[in-house]
Formats: C-alpha cells, sequence, structure tokens
C-alpha cells in the first residue's frame, strides 16, 4: 500500500493484515476502516447543513438587522479609556459568519450525530463479532494472564526489603506508591489550566496593550492578531503537552507496579486517554462555557490583576469564536501530527541512526579490516534492525480517538468536523498502512479479540458529547434566545426587532471615573448598548438581570433537558434494534455448534463402545457443556409431562 | 412452605424448587429472593428519612410559618361565589404532613436509590451467573425455537386462502393483521386517560356541588371526603382495568400470530407490561405532574364544561397529595391482589369446581353405580386434576415489576415505599409458593437461562426512575424554591420570611363579576394572597410571572439536569466496578474450560494413535474451539520473534 493514491478508493485487505501483523493490529485497521466509511454519512449531511447556511444567510433577520447601518446601534467601548464607541453593524461580516455555523439546521444535525454515534458503536460491535469468528477467537478468553517481569523483581525487592523492615510500615508502602501517581495526575490537570489561563492572559493583555497603540490601522486589526495568535499558541501548547503527558503516562503507570501486562495496558491508556483528551479538550471547553460568562457589565466589569478586564466574545456570539478554535485545533492537530510527528520525525531518527551507524562502521572498518567481506553481504534481519522498533498499536488508536471526541463532542459547533476528519482518515489508514510495513521493525504478533477499552472510551466519549451538545447548541450558540424571541417577545412572531431585544442599555454617566472612553469619534452619546439581558438605568433594579434574562435561562435549561433524554432515548432504541451479532454469522454459528455436539456424541459412543472403563470418568466431564444426557436428576419435564393429564 | 410463619426468615430452597418446578420458576423464586432482600437497606433508610422529617418537623421554619396565626394571612377563596376567603395557619396539620415526605433528606435518598437500583441490576446479573452455571444452562442458548402449533394453522389457512385470492392484496392482509393491534393499544391509552380524567371531573364536580352546601360541617370536610373517595375510585379503576388489559393484551397477541412460543411471549409480556403500567402510573404521573398546574390565578381561572374550575393542589404543594395517592395505590393494589386474587378467587373457583363435580358426580351415581368402587380409590392425578391450571410465571413477574415501579419511580415522594414493598415481598414469597405448592397443578418444567425480557424491563424501570425523580423533587416538591430563596432573595440567609414570600398578592376589586366570595365571615379584606409567583397588582405588568417565577422555574431546570447526570453517572460507576461474573465463578470457570480442554486433547491423541483414518476428518471440526493446533497459517508471533533481534 505505498506510494499508489489509487488504492486510497479500494477496501483494506485486512484479512492479509492480520495474517502478517496478527490480530491486534488487523483489529485496529479493521476498527479505522469502519470509522472512515461510516464518517462518510455525516461529512455529506455536515456540508449540506453549512451550504443550507450559506443560501440562507440572506433571508436571517438578526445578522440582517446587526448589518443594517439605519438601526445606527452605539455600543459600549470593548475596553477601558483607551477605547471608543462602536456601531454594531461594523462586526456585519462575523455576525454574517457566526450564522453559517448557528442556524435551525445544526440542532437536526446534533441529534443526528447522537444517532449515527449509537449506529457506529453498533456496527462495529457486529464487525468485530464477524472478525472474531473469521479469525477465530472467540475462545481466546480463557487464556492465562502474564506475569510482567518488571512486577516479579519488584516483589521480590519487596520482599526481601519487608522481611528487613517491621510490618507497621504497610500503611506508608501503600501510600508511598499510590499518592505520587494521585498527585501527579493533579500537577498535570492544574498545568493544563494554567496553559489554557496563560493563553487567556496573553490574549488579554495584548489587547489591552495593543488597544492603546494610537495607530487608528493597528487597533482595527488587533482583535484579529491577538485571536490568531492564541489559537497558535494554544495549539502548540496542545501538541507539547501530548507529548509530554505520553510519557509522563507511561512513568506514572510504572510506578504503580501493575501485576500483568494487560493491567499494566489498560491502566496507561486510561491515564494517557484522561491527561491527553483533558489537555486538547480544555481550550475548547473554555471558548465554549466560559469565555465570556464572567466578564461583568459596562460600568461593573470583573478584572484580574486589578487592571485588566476579563475577555469577552465578539457581538454575535462566542459560537464563531468556538467554531474557528476547533477548526484551528483539529486541522493543525492532525496535519501537524501527520506530517511532523508521523512522517519528518521518523525520517529524521532513521537519518541519526544511519549517521550513528556509519561512524560505527567506520571505527570498526579501522579497528577490523578483516571482516569486511561478511558486513558487505548485508542480511534482511540487519535492514529491519536499522528501522525503529514499534511502539503498539495505543498511539495510534489514541489519535483516532481523540479525533473521534473532536468529531462528536463539538459537531453542534462546527458541522464540517465530520468531513475533516474523513478526509484526515483517509490519508491516515494508508500513512499508517506505509508506515508499518516500511518505516518500522515488523511487530511481535499479539492475539486479542476486541479492540478493548477502547471500546469503553468510545461509549464514554458517544453518551458525554450527548451533553456537550446540548450545552452548546442551548448556552453557546443563539438558538434558544431567538426562539423565546420569537414565541415569547416577537410583535408579529417574526424575527424582526431580535438584535435590539437582545441589547440592553447602559447610560453612559454611569461609568465609574477613569472607564469613560477619553476621546469618541461619535458624539452625543448617552446611551450605549452592549449584549446581555439586563433591566435598563431608568428600571427601579437598573443593571440587574431582567425578566427575560431568566426565563431565557429557563429555557435554555429546559431545552438542555428536552435534548439530552431524546438524544439518549434515540441512541438506545437505536442500539436496541440492531441486533449485535449479525444474522448470518448466528445461523453459521449454529450450525457449528451442532456439528460440535455431534462430534462430541460420536466421539462419547465410541470410546464407550470400545471400552467399559474410560480413561476420563463421567463426572471429570465439565457442566458446562452437557450433551451426554446422563445429567442427574433427569428433568422435571420429563417426569411431569406424564403426571398430568391434558 | 405452608402455613409455618417461622419459614418467613429463612433462605429460599431455590434449588429444590429447581428441581421440582424446572428452571423457570426457580429463576422466578431467585429473582424474588434477590429483590426482596435488596430491599432491606433502602426500607431501613427510608424509615429513617421519614424519622428524620417527625425529629425536624418542629424547627422548619416554612410549616411553623405556616401555622403561624399572627401572620394572619388571608388566602383568595378555593371556589367561586359560594366559597370564603380562608387563613392559611388553617392548613397548618397538612404543612407539617408535608414536611415528612418534603425535606433535604429525600433528595439524598432519591440518589440513593438510583444507586441502589444500579447495585440491585448488577447483583442479580452476578446471581444470574452463578445460577445458570450450577443449574447447567450456559449451553442453552442453542436450542432451536419451537413454532406454535398456532401459528402453523393459520399459516396453512393462509396459503389456501392466498391460492384462492389474487396477491394484490398482500398489503391488505399485513394491514388487517397489524393495524387492529396498533389501534387498540391506542383506545387502551385513550381509555386509561379518560379514567384518569373522569376521576378528575369527578373530584371537580363534587367539590364544587358540596361546596353549596350550606352547613359548615359539611364544607370543613369536603376536601377529605372528595379526596378520599377520589382515591377509592382511581384506584377500582386501576385494578378493574389491569385484568381487562390482561385479557386484552393476550387477544391482541393472538391477533398478531407471532411465529415461535418464545416470540409470542415477549410481545404479550410488552404488551401488558406497557399497559399495564401506564394503567397504574398514570393517575399518580397526574398528581405529581399536572395538578394545579393549569388552574390559572384569582380572577383569572381556567373552567372546563364553562362552569367548573380545575382543580389545585393543597396550599402546602402537591407532594403530601402526590404521596396519599401513591401509598394508598400501592397498598391497596397489594392487599386487594394479594387477599382477593390471589387467594380469594382460586378458592371460589376451586369451589365452583368441586360443586360441579359433585353434580357431575351424581349424575354419574344415577346413571351408572356398578363402578362405584373404581371411583372411590381416587388417584394422586385426579385430585390434581382438581386443580387450577397453572398461567405462567408472566402474571406473578408483572405484579413485581409493578411494584418495583413504584418503590423506583417516586420514591423521592415517599421514602417508605421500599419499606411497604418488603412487608409485602415476604409474605408474597411464601404465599406465591404455596400457591404452586397446593393450588394449582404441577406446572411443565421450563428451562430457560435468564429471567429474559423482564431484566431489560427493570433496567428500564431504572433509567426512567431517574428522570421522573429528579422532576419529582424539582416540580412536585418546594426543595428548588426554598433553596432559592434561602440563597437569593433571604435577608439573613435563613428561611424566615419564605411562606410570605411565596404567596402572590391578588386585589379583590379585581374578581370578575359573579366569582367574589357573597358572605364572608373575614371582614375588610382588600388583597388575598394566593401560591405562585406573580407580580402584584400596583406593578405596571400585575400578574404576569414575575422574576422570582422565571428564576425559580430556571433553578428547577437546573436541579434536574444536575440531579440526573449525577445520578446517571454514579449508577454507570456503580455498574462498572462491580463485575458481572463473580470472582469464585471465573476461577471455577477456567478450571472447567482447562479440564474440558485436556479431555479432548487426550480424546483426539487417542483416535490418532488408534487409527490414522479417523471417522471426522479435521477440517469438520467447528474452528471455535480450535484446541488441536494445527491452524492454517501458523501465528506470525512465532515467525517473527525469531526474526528481529532484542
Amino acid at each position: 500500500p505505498q506510494g499508489n493514491s489509487k488504492v486510497m478508493f479500494k477496501y483494506q485487505p485486512v484479512d492479509l493484515i492480520r495474517k502478517y501483523f496478527g490480530e491486534q493490529i488487523g483489529l485496529y485497521f479493521a476498527w479505522l476502516g469502519v470509522y472512515t466509511q461510516l464518517l462518510i454519512p455525516p461529512s455529506v449531511l455536515g456540508i449540506i447543513v453549512f451550504l443550507y447556511g450559506i443560501f440562507t444567510v440572506d433571508t436571517n433577520v438578526p445578522s440582517l438587522e446587526t448589518c443594517d447601518e439605519n438601526l445606527n446601534i452605539t455600543m459600549c467601548p470593548l475596553c477601558d479609556a483607551v477605547c471608543d464607541y462602536w456601531r454594531l453593524s461594523t462586526v456585519c461580516s462575523l455576525a454574517r459568519a457566526s450564522y453559517l455555523f448557528d442556524n435551525g439546521a445544526t440542532v437536526f444535525f446534533a441529534i443526528f450525530m447522537s444517532l449515527w454515534a449509537a449506529c457506529f458503536l453498533e456496527h462495529w460491535k457486529r464487525r468485530q463479532m464477524c472478525l472474531k469468528h473469521t479469525w477465530d477467537l472467540t475462545s481466546l478468553e480463557d487464556e492465562e494472564d502474564e506475569l510482567r517481569p518488571e512486577y516479579e523483581e519488584a516483589l521480590q525487592e519487596k520482599k526481601a526489603k519487608l522481611r528487613a523492615q517491621a510490618k507497621k510500615k504497610g500503611f506508608l508502602c501503600f501510600f508511598l506508591t499510590n499518592v505520587p501517581g494521585l498527585c501527579f495526575v493533579d500537577f498535570q490537570i492544574f498545568v493544563t489550566f494554567s496553559a489554557v489561563f496563560g493563553v487567556v492572559v496573553y490574549r488579554i493583555c495584548m489587547l489591552s496593550v495593543w488597544s492603546m497603540n494610537p495607530d487608528p490601522e493597528a487597533k482595527a486589526s488587533v482583535r484579529m492578531t491577538v485571536t490568531t495568535t492564541g489559537i497558535i499558541l494554544n495549539m502548540l501548547v496542545v501538541l507539547v503537552l501530548e507529548e509530554v503527558y505520553g510519557a509522563i503516562a507511561v512513568w506514572l503507570t510504572e510506578l504503580e507496579l501493575p501485576k500483568t501486562e494487560e493491567e499494566f495496558g489498560e491502566r496507561l491508556i486510561f491515564k494517557s486517554f484522561f491527561l491527553k483528551s483533558m489537555n486538547a479538550f480544555a481550550p475548547i471547553f473554555y471558548v465554549a462555557f466560559f469565555k465570556g460568562r464572567f466578564a461583568g457589565r459596562p460600568g461593573d466589569y470583573v478584572y484580574i490583576f486589578e487592571d485588566y478586564r476579563m475577555e469577552e466574545c465578539a457581538p454575535p456570539g462566542c459560537l464563531i469564536e468556538l467554531c474557528i478554535q476547533l477548526s484551528m485545533i483539529m486541522l493543525g492537530k492532525q496535519l501537524i501530527q501527520n506530517n511532523v510527528f508521523e512522517i519528518l520525525i521518523p525520517k529524521l531518527k532513521k537519518m541519526y541512526r544511519t549517521i550513528q551507524e556509519e561512524k560505527g562502521k567506520k571505527l570498526a572498518a579501522e579497528d577490523e579490516e578483516n571482516e569486511k567481506e561478511e558486513k558487505r553481504q548485508k542480511q534482511q534481519f540487519d535492514k529491519d534492525f536499522t528501522l525503529e522498533p514499534f511502539e503498539g498499536v495505543s498511539p495510534e488508536y489514541m489519535e483516532m480517538i481523540i479525533q473521534y471526541g473532536f468529531v462528536s463532542l463539538f459537531v453542534a459547533s462546527f458541522p464540517l468536523a465530520p468531513a475533516f476528519a474523513l478526509l484526515n482518515n483517509v490519508i491516515e489508514i494508508r500513512l499508517d498502512a506505509a508506515k508499518f510495513v516500511t518505516e518500522i521493525r515488523r511487530p511481535d504478533a499479539v492475539r486479542c479479540k476486541d479492540i478493548g477499552i477502547w471500546y469503553n472510551i468510545l461509549c464514554g466519549i458517544s453518551k458525554f458529547s450527548v451533553i456537550t451538545n446540548a450545552f452548546v447548541i442551548s448556552f453557546t450558540s443563539e438558538f434558544v434566545p431567538r426562539m423565546v424571541y420569537q414565541f415569547m417577545y416577537s410583535v408579529n412572531g417574526t424575527m424582526s426587532g431580535y438584535t435590539e431585544h437582545s441589547l440592553s442599555y447602559f447610560n453612559v454617566s454611569n461609568f465609574p471615573p477613569g472607564t469613560a472612553p477619553t476621546t469618541t469619534l461619535i458624539t452625543g452619546v448617552n446611551m450605549c448598548r452592549y449584549k446581555d439581558y439586563r433591566d435598563p438605568p431608568w428600571e427601579p433594579d437598573a443593571y440587574t438581570f431582567s425578566k427575560q434574562y431568566w426565563s431565557v435561562l429557563a429555557a435554555r435549561l429546559a431545552f438542555v433537558i428536552f435534548f439530552q433524554n431524546l438524544a439518549m432515548f434515540l441512541s438506545m432504541l437505536v442500539a436496541w434494534m440492531i441486533p449485535d451479532v449479525p444474522r448470518s454469522l448466528r445461523d453459521q454459528l449454529k450450525k457449528e455448534n451442532m456439528a460440535l455436539m455431534e462430534f462430541l456424541l460420536n466421539q462419547d459412543q465410541e470410546a464407550r463402545a470400545k471400552s467399559h472403563s474410560p480413561q476420563c470418568p463421567t463426572p471429570c466431564f465439565p457442566a458446562s457443556i452437557d450433551v451426554l444426557g446422563d445429567r442427574n436428576p433427569p428433568p422435571p419435564s420429563e417426569l411431569k409431562r406424564n403426571d398430568t393429564p391434558g
């Protein structure tokens, strides 16, 4: 599968992969194939949803109102003192872009995606069943788990130590082996959050510093520049921390000293998945649910470090920022990981290795000229040895599962995610295949009967995604406020007047000293507007949350409940309707079992006919396949049927 | 197990039950045993929660305030014209009773119960695994399903008909077999809802008719009388409809003509469970979520049939009514079903049968005097034949599952439900046992490897109960409004002033003509109060929902989301932490499998040693237990391990 790009449109030779690499890697490629194949419908639908947004953007009342310069809405300044008031119509293009991802079709797409996740899991279950049967893995579960040599060694050492020490330190030992792990995980969570917060602080500082720049051109582009650099910073942090966390997870798991290889693997996966996913999703969660929620209101902003205002989302809502953040991190991660980590770094490592070898050869050449002839005929295993060692399929799975997280967790904000994932995977499959065949040493074949803990992680992500999507639709997007306006406050049942309604009034005389704009191009401003539902200054409870605020909040929460329960119910229905075992396989299994029974019966009868003292007496025959029909006592059904008339 | 009441404290002889009655009935009693045993902790905890309510009722501020006659709160009349204003302190006792079931401990009890449900399901899974192994049911799944004779007969008839008719009526046939079922189910849903609504109408009418009674004594007791008779009516309707629905479900399923006995059973159970549970829970759902929600407000009540006001809950909230309704239906159903349906009616049937027989005997005696001698020595099977026929375990399961529904679905409103269920089950087990042994003909033994669809129904109820409990706590009980008051509106952070805060004002001059009280004992009333969060008459938006209303609603919805996700997460954690197969059983299974493998290997080697042309060549040996070790191709792991150094 190298080089030839036509191969991307063919099915994978999964059986051949299994024969050459063993079941574990075979299952990985089969799973990747199923995942990629099933990404096609959501990709198509996602593109349709996006196109629907493009085609209806000109009929969308809120964005038209935002762009309408006649409405002449004066907004409150975005920073203290140096920023001026501004017209709402200046964010017209952002409002239009926001609508592309924040329209009614997105809600249906989010519900579709939770159904799709259920379908995907069921489909993989069926495929795995079939593979299990064809690859002859059904009886594998009975194998004994191997003890890890490291564990045995440590056990020996511990025993020796224990003999020397008193017994009372048992608790301390337990403490010493378990607590560092927990501490380190906590520490890493802290690191991740600090990183996210650090980027936030970077953005806040840069914004306020650049805003002081007197050049109007620089002022205009400051937001864009800061956002872009912030996202790039975020992405770099994510990429670097991911590599760091991978190493730390291995180290921590080794510290925990699990008993068997299987346990080691599971714990490692769990830890690194936890750390890596938190790392990858933390900036996105921040933008989706926290950014701009704690910024305060004009006249009462929230300040950090005494001086810097908390950042707000752009006026058309946080969804467009979430969308940009998500697409950048997802694309950037995939591009960089595919190109740099999976191609460039192995190449560099190989180069370094070759150089080292050359050096070694030269030294050897100087020392032992006579062995030259033997060296020249390089054997295949010599060539193989120069390749990179195989590091397990866990990193491959991890990459894909994190991608699955991007595709499902925030699909409500970015319907194009499945399409990007599909594009990536079509290439990824062949890149991985090429890597396995040509770049690394041939791995030891490992038999395993399923994808193990990864399936549980997939299930967990799918369930969690229902909740995140519910919250994204109701709290990040403007879908619910729009609906509430249309059905509760609108005069004529249309959306006209929504923009006006969603902005609160602020009396500029209420600015604390030093925070009002020092110079302004817009004269005669008494009231400026800001995006929130608060009572206007002329009401008795000025600037407290208004009745609209609470009704919109109630509607948002009601929508979360409705969406979550609907999506969960539908997924359960889908999972229940699709049988776990395909019908053809079930029939096949039945037939085979009957053949086995017949075979055993024949064997038994033969043995009985030949000798009346069989080598293995009946009681030792296990109870679980009781086909010989000499159970004690006889089944009551036979007895009873003769007793009762009728 | 008859008569001796000491037997109630012993474990059931499940193995003996299985030997005598077969696996199906054995599993039923084992399940009932596990369920009853596991009811003990929630019973104890429920009683503790109830006692906590009793001991803290005197320190509960809202009920103290309700009882405080000095506050002198005048409430709006409960019916038009004939009812007078009334003092809030007159419902003091109801408010105190309400607190017993509506205190903070109930919330924790509800969360505990969802964890308990997860534990119960897991525990039963483990027990079933053990029973499956001891009772030798693991290989049962491969049995062929038997076709029902009714199906085969109908098939024959259909074929004959089809031959006669044209093929184009295929759609009509499909239509004729499937649509009546759906129609009937719809019709029965309609009947159930009508019954509930009928009782509501009965209550409304009785209330308004009795209120016109000039006698003040009659007036005072009218509410109590109407509520009690309403509940008794509800209960009777539930009991009668349950029997009717049972019969209709059988008839409908026969109409559907399922192919196999198994399919027939599953469909029947599903239908009758659906109908019976809807029937049992509809009145409770009505009280929990609908009663009093659509009653309107003073001056703008909702009327049905133009004349009758929709019913409201009593002022301390709907929870106490839900509680009474639940306890009455649950207890009444259990008492009546246990005593009347399970003891009295079989006795009556037997009596009737005996009388019929005596008659028959007399006739026979007149006809054939000579056969007297033979008749006198009555055989055991003659005696058995006089007993009732066995009707399957489905009705027994159904009763218990509906009880499980009562225990779990609304446990937040009635923490004593598990205790009542426990009490009932301890008796029920022995009653059922006595019935099976002495009252009915010995059933045909049926082998089955699990409790089948009932497990799924239990899972479904447990999941659904999380949602209902979340809604009961946040919408039926006053828990959330109290919390909101304490943390948002209270002046000093205590509950004092809550009662005052939770009542809205109504200006009596705003009563529509003819609805104000005609005669009144309380003079000088300008404002009366009613339980709702609406703006007072002196505000610009008089009588619209106030800011408090929306904030309380938002808090209620937020609580639903919080509770549902917490309970679901914790149950999932419990289910994940408890392994499905007990450790001892897993070790046992491993050992047995190894013994089987050894046996097969020995057999095979023997056969090979004896002859080189075995009766059954290797390829016919099924792939699923590949123990002979001559797979093609050799596992790559062995090949590879020699290739790569290190």
